[in-house]
């Protein structure tokens, strides 16, 4: 088992053990890569997200919220380019069926000899008969591999076989699609199919036929929350008075029909967006650029153990998206190797122009004090918040050796940890209990996340929130009675020290403070 | 205008002036009944769920959260019976086209005398013909209205036209569908025309052939978020060590495909719902939900200025699901009469007997003490996120006349309000505006939503305050610099009085807490 697979293996089974993160629809096997955040991931993801809106939003002049629909009109996704051009180039495998996305399978130079090798015995002799048979060429079978097979000029293979035996590339949108409305997209096809409406068509034709038919109902899943941003700028402007430079802020669910998902949590089809617009007017936008991606790196290091695991990465011209004037991303050392975190976009006036456009409204901004009317351009810091939380598990994972044994230690930043403060008596009885109760409910109506626990061994139950990231355990024991002082322990440090009874949870609030 | 129009018309009006809420995607026109929360729509809703999940699971000891994906694994929705079940009758008027819901739809006595009214001359003269044509029953014309038409056995006519000739019911279900993985439903559809698949059917085999092609990829939107709480029931309760009785409680968006939308943001596609299922012992359910009832009843009532708006009604037996042994109502008195706002069902082991049927997974619970072995009992309440906001929007809303002139009041809870205290140079000069900055930066520092604003008079300041439900004015004026003092303005009485600069940021603090 690798370093890498090894600590992502570990989180997974702790984020299951502890009630972080389970698979969605679990008892029904699981739906792909769908996720569902038990109570302390819950609490966690709410944490986190509540940071950035604290950050971005509440704690800005020039910066207000926004919360939209996820289901929008579709014409939003016709004039940000998302229905013509949010997709994925899909291949086929011919021999093993595999269906993968070309950008992302491995290559292999035109010419190169493969060895295409299957899952069993049985299926390498299908292939075998199948390659000669379709391909008039004759391979090598020693078991499940066959050698022979030379890469074709599509320099990548299947994933799965290795085999260079492919279907043409075809476009896939990531866009989830439904209907809304009382109607029935494929009674429609039916009917027309019953009225003799699509005789004769054939391949294309065809297709784009049916495509008519359920077309006019059809709606999209948001893939992400920018566009709300900026198909309501004229009415948040207005409606807030704001003067622009301003941002609009949002957080919430976005939806992509990934071909691959992969590590964990960290490409998912459903997950969650928070992401900024922030209007300026042109010429300002690069110094715009340079401040925000200072504020959203100095945010991911805030709550950070290693911050040296964040870096920049400037877009390359050739990776930039056609209207981008620049873009930065945030990444992080994922046990992988280096992955984003947050992109930081300078998006021009694009989109901005595109809904005027397509929408026949005027979405500019007169500026009262120069008398000048533009379109400003926009700086989008857009974070994975889904990433955030798995970023900050991994920051947080931590493991020593403790009188012979292994403490899993899951440093989380207190305003990060789902449980603030653990309360427990030593043992069951001697009063304990009612002071340990009433420390946890001062400690609620302070509103600080507090849990009182009196299961198990006071060494197992100091483990327990170790592994859950509890920053601070309060014990109420033997001496609390006659020096009414109970002991605050450090999750990192295990030190503990006596406070008194009274004090205690003050001193909590003053720690959470730092 | 009635009464009830002018209250809904003046607070949809405020909301988009304000920028509480926006229909969604209004440039491109809108779409059906969805809306986008602007700024201050998006901290009112936040206060609100955020006022929710501390009630409902931080301040309670046997509550724990959830927030699960929205995208579940479509063998979920076959078991609790949404699949088959989940479906409202649909009519089409055979005159006016128009599609409706035939439980809503205008009830006529079979052999009533009907009189049909159309929207303009055009319309009635093709619906004349139409209906000899069809019908052979000859009707009287004068203008835009038909005369001579009786009911027929169905009970009830078209809304819209009055007219009793209509299609079959048929059953429409309201979850919004869409398909997963890199498929092509419809184009497996047209695979399969092409090969001749479909040749020879017609009519429901057609329509069903069509449905088989595109099932396995087929994947819906949660239409409530409760479903997820009974599939993780073992994962939670295993995770977090939960003992019964105990709660899981989650917030969220759930989407049905409402062919009635009505009363703005009252009943719309998209919402959000704030849902907890207590896991109780049978036997001891009939006190949980007693206990359920009041605690829901209580905490509306809490941020109420019209308490008395709010009432219970008891499912009659007749409208109670089949699984639910009662179920109560909290109702709000909206302009338009009562209406729902959150529901307690005793939901019994209905749902956890189903999905451990469909799952073959063992969804019981092992009391340790009492060594029994059960399957929990369950009491849902089930609240309207969004139909909550909207009633504490209808329940603040009031107008008074102040110096001859309307003063429109947003008399939210100061809990619930976007801002809580703005902060108001009198004047843009003699260092007003610096003293009023450092009192925002204080205010901000200690998590209050504060907003310096100095754009136009005073009084306009105040008014526009009073109207986003501001709790509280801090005035910094021409006294401050000699004295040291601000004024604190209440929204509600507009009462003021003088505090030392120093003390003003306790004071809201204390304010805030009553």
């Amino acid at each position: 088992m690798s370093e890498t697979g090894d600590l992502m293996q570990k989180m997974v089974s702790l984020c299951k053990r502890r009630g972080f993160v389970f698979q969605s629809s679990e008892i029904y096997g699981g739906l792909k890569s769908a996720y569902d955040y038990g109570p302390l991931g819950a609490e966690l993801k709410r944490n986190l997200m509540n940071e950035w809106w604290r950050d971005m939003v509440q704690g800005r002049e020039n910066v207000v919220g926004l919360d939209a629909s996820i289901i929008m009109h579709p014409r939003v996704w016709e004039a940000s380019g998302h229905l013509s051009g949010f997709s994925d180039p899909l291949v086929d495998c011919k021999v093993c069926k595999e269906r993968f996305r070309a950008d992302k399978a491995p290559l292999a130079e035109s010419g190169s000899a493969l060895v295409l090798a299957f899952a069993d015995k049985g299926q390498a002799k299908v292939a075998e008969e199948l390659i000669e048979k379709q391909f008039g060429q004759k391979l090598t079978r020693d078991g499940k591999e066959l050698r022979g097979a030379l890469a074709g000029d599509r320099g990548y293979v299947c994933p799965v076989c290795a085999s260079p035996f492919l279907s043409e590339e075809r476009q896939f949108n990531l866009m989830f699609r439904s209907s809304i409305g009382p109607v029935d997209p494929l009674g429609a096809v039916a009917a027309a199919l019953e009225e003799g409406r699509l005789a004769g068509l054939s391949g294309r034709e065809l297709r784009a036929a049916i495509e008519d038919l359920t077309k006019p109902s059809a709606v999209y899943l948001r893939p992400e929350t920018a566009q709300a941003m900026f198909v309501q700028f004229a009415n948040v402007q207005q409606s807030m008075a704001m003067k622009v430079p301003f941002g609009i802020a949002q957080m919430g669910k976005s939806f992509r029909n990934e071909i691959t998902v992969e590590h964990f949590i960290f490409r998912s089809c459903e997950f969650e967006q928070m992401e900024m617009e922030f209007f300026c007017e042109p010429g300002t936008d690069d110094e715009w650029m340079e401040y925000w991606r200072h504020e959203r790196m100095g945010f991911w290091k805030r709550y950070a153990n290693n911050p040296d695991k964040f870096r920049f990465r400037a877009h390359e011209k050739s990776e930039l998206a056609h209207y981008a004037k620049g873009c930065y991303d945030i990444e992080y050392l994922y046990p992988w190797g280096w992955g984003e975190l947050e992109g930081i976009a300078n998006r021009t006036d694009y989109d901005l122009g595109k809904h005027a456009k397509h929408s026949g409204q005027k979405l500019e901004y007169f500026d009262p004090f120069t008398q000048k009317k533009f379109v400003p351009y926009v700086i989008e810091p857009a974070a994975g918040a889904t990433r955030g939380l798995l970023v900050y598990l991994l920051d947080a994972y931590h493991e020593e050796v403790v009188d012979g044994e292994t403490r899993v230690c899951l440093r989380l930043h207190p305003r990060l940890a789902p449980i603030k403060a653990a309360v427990l008596p030593l043992v069951k009885k001697d009063g304990m209990t009612d002071v340990a109760r009433k420390i946890v409910d001062d400690l609620l109506r302070r509103g600080i996340a507090a849990k009182y626990d009196e299961q198990q061994t006071i060494g197992k139950r100091y483990r327990r929130h170790d592994e859950i990231g509890t920053p601070f355990c309060i014990t109420v024991d033997g001496e609390t009675s006659a020096t009414s002082t109970v002991t605050i322990r450090d999750r990192d440090t295990m030190a503990q020290r006596r406070v008194s009874v009274d004090g205690a949870v003050d001193e909590i609030e003053a720690l959470l403070r730092k």
